[in-house]
């Protein structure tokens, strides 16, 4: 089965934004085992987008579109395929109803245009928009498959993996043979270090295949095997797996979709301990990342952010002598603000965050030094950082370390 | 005259990369008064890209393709491109230079494919690589422009502005005009809602035009004047902006690359203010969103993450009274949380994150349930909110809202 990605916007061919909903599509699509062969970027152009949906229907099996959907004038995405296809435009109600839901609730009053959204093709598949408003919509014609998606990324990106895959797996890819596979996560450790350490497997496994990606601050690697069946896939997973983690098991912190935090939190849960943290240099950046996850209301008690030296002082009681001479920006600033924030929170764990984010020099200390305390009922330990990159790099990569080592702290206080 | 950029290599098909090309070239073009009609991304196959070549010349004055020009076998953009157009392939003398004297300084052998490199077109002008070995081509043929850039951007982009805008100019695009465009950022409005009120601007404006677009919770107008001169394009949409302004301005917080982050930086920096806040539904977010910024540490102080009660009362100071009779996610516990925080942390302004992010209920409260308040020297207000959305869009929206009202204060203080 052959893809072709259509996204459809003036902003991206003003270059106010950039495709990132091809790069997404392709991705999960790769994944699938299904070949992409064209990607497509045109205006809200009635004409110009029927000249690509001509060219991509006469060569792509599948044809995926994103944008155009919302409520205003230039949206005509719809319009235009229910023309090309010769299908007619009904209201959903369930559509309907969520944007009417939304337009009471909010208070706000409806426009007409906003009821343009409630409507998709006869016949076809409605698939649910859990983020917006415009519903996306699934049709099979002549032997290829036309799938509509909405633009923004947060309403796409959920609608895609939740109902256009499972749609997809319905019409399966016509093998018999299928496709299994598994994402091994690691921190700490660099892609070119990892492939290194690796690359005999690398280059020399047929099945199950590795492939390494670098990630927001993180090295996948993607393990995928062709197999008959789920459970022969999973033992040829497994088997490459442990050769793997002999190697650089250290690093490896989760499957799949995790994240270092959501990792964190199920630690928390699992032990019952709860955490409170001190952040100067992240400014609010890990309880927020803690905060994303529902459920870590459980473990996470909150923190103090601590951006002044006056605040370290006044609220965390960190010595006036420790900050004058040591810094604020040293070992035993980060060790008293995890014990400090621990005791102050009556917290079992107090992990605190110090060190210069830049782009200037603090204290005399360089961009990218940071300390991170983690005090439990064990002890405190003080981890260094000298970290690269921007001032908000630093910030992020100093937010993954404070997980990756609490992760780290919290299997060793629970072994 | 309509361009169309071809963007050439697997990696983006697969998902690998995104192509961030297609937007820098669009950008420029727009700003050349150059119309880029559409983008294409096919991979490293001759077949296709020849396909993609013939869709192209049939629709578009200027072509720009990206990318296969490297040393490697996939790499066939030049051989195909040459083979289309029937001309042949010939040694560029500077490059074959350059890419002798890397070998000599590096001291690596060359093999022979990196000769390929220095390959162009006999008879077209040369656009010479100063950060890479390819060089690029320039090729008039038949009225249309074909131009061929490397694709790693530290390559691409300054060869596009040092030599393709020169040659591209040196054409003209026919017209004396040029483009000039302003983006009005607004938050606290919808797309629609705010395209409703300027249905009739959008409608019959011609010049300057105005093109509606939803970010990251926000709305953006962009206004694009054709004009002669600069100062005639800002007369143009000076005036254009006062009758939006006269309809929607109270929605408006700032103008091009700004963020509402960065106007509450500046208003504070200008005003020589203090700012502390307390969190509770958004976790540190708040004050995460305000350190992204660098120079925020001469306003901002830090603050209490209290996302349990206990730490609200024994920390923030609420009266236990208050969470048991009103609740932590009331309009008294913000007011309390905005005022406890400025004179603890003795701060000029305070700011108070309640509410529910979700997804279940709190207190018998609806996710999306928020109250934000803000103390200043001139008293406290509080805003209650409704927020539509998941858990983290309402975090997000939260943090937004936190910083229009406070923009929105701070603009009332000071005038």
């Amino acid at each position: 089965m052959n893809a072709e990605i259509i996204a459809i916007g003036s902003e991206l061919l003003l270059g106010q934004i950039v495709n990132t909903n091809g790069q997404f599509i392709s991705k999960q699509l790769a994944d699938e085992g299904i070949n992409v062969f064209y990607h497509t970027v045109v205006g809200d152009n009635k004409q110009r987008l029927l000249n690509s949906i001509e060219n991509a229907a006469s060569r792509s099996d599948l044809i995926i579109f994103t944008g155009g959907l919302g409520p205003t004038k230039d949206d005509l995405t719809k319009e235009t395929i229910a023309e090309y296809l010769g299908v007619s435009l009904v209201e959903n109600k369930e559509a309907m109803d969520l944007i009417e839901d939304y337009y009471e609730k909010t208070g706000q009053t409806m426009s007409e245009n906003n009821r343009r959204q409630a409507l998709v093709f006869d016949g076809a598949e409605v698939l649910p928009n859990n983020n917006g408003m415009a519903p996306g919509i699934a049709l099979q014609q002549d032997g290829k498959t036309y799938i509509l998606l909405p633009g923004p990324p947060k309403e796409m990106q959920p609608m895609f993996l939740d109902y256009a895959i499972p749609y997809l797996k319905q019409f399966g890819s016509g093998e018999e043979s299928f496709i299994h596979s598994r994402v091994l996560r690691f921190y700490g450790i660099g892609e070119s270090t990892l492939e290194t350490k690796l690359i005999d497997l690398i280059d020399h496994q047929t099945n199950p295949t590795i492939a390494p990606l670098a990630g927001n601050f993180e090295v996948t690697l993607r393990l995928t095997a062709k197999c008959q069946s789920k459970a022969e896939g999973d033992e040829l997973i497994n088997e490459l797996e442990n050769r793997i983690f002999e190697r650089v098991g250290k690093y490896f912190y989760g499957y799949d979709d995790t994240s270092l935090a959501n990792e964190v939190m199920k630690k928390l849960q699992a032990s019952d301990l709860t955490l409170a943290c001190a952040e100067s240099l992240t400014g609010g950046y890990y309880g927020h990342d803690l905060t994303k996850l529902s459920g870590i209301g459980q473990v996470y008690l909150g923190g103090i952010v601590c951006y002044q030296n006056e605040i370290k002082r006044d609220h965390l009681q960190i010595p006036e002598s420790v900050l004058e001479e040591q810094g604020a920006v040293s070992e035993t600033c980060a060790r008293m603000m995890a014990e400090n924030i621990k005791s102050l929170f009556n917290s079992d764990i107090g992990i605190g965050f110090t060190g210069v984010a830049g782009p200037n020099e603090m204290e005399g200390k360089t961009p990218g030094t940071v300390f991170i305390g983690i005090a439990t009922g064990a002890g405190t330990k003080v981890f260094p950082l000298n970290l690269a990159g921007s001032r908000n790099a630093v910030r992020s990569r100093t937010v993954n370390y404070g997980h990756f080592y609490l992760l780290d702290e919290l299997k060793q206080l629970t072994q």
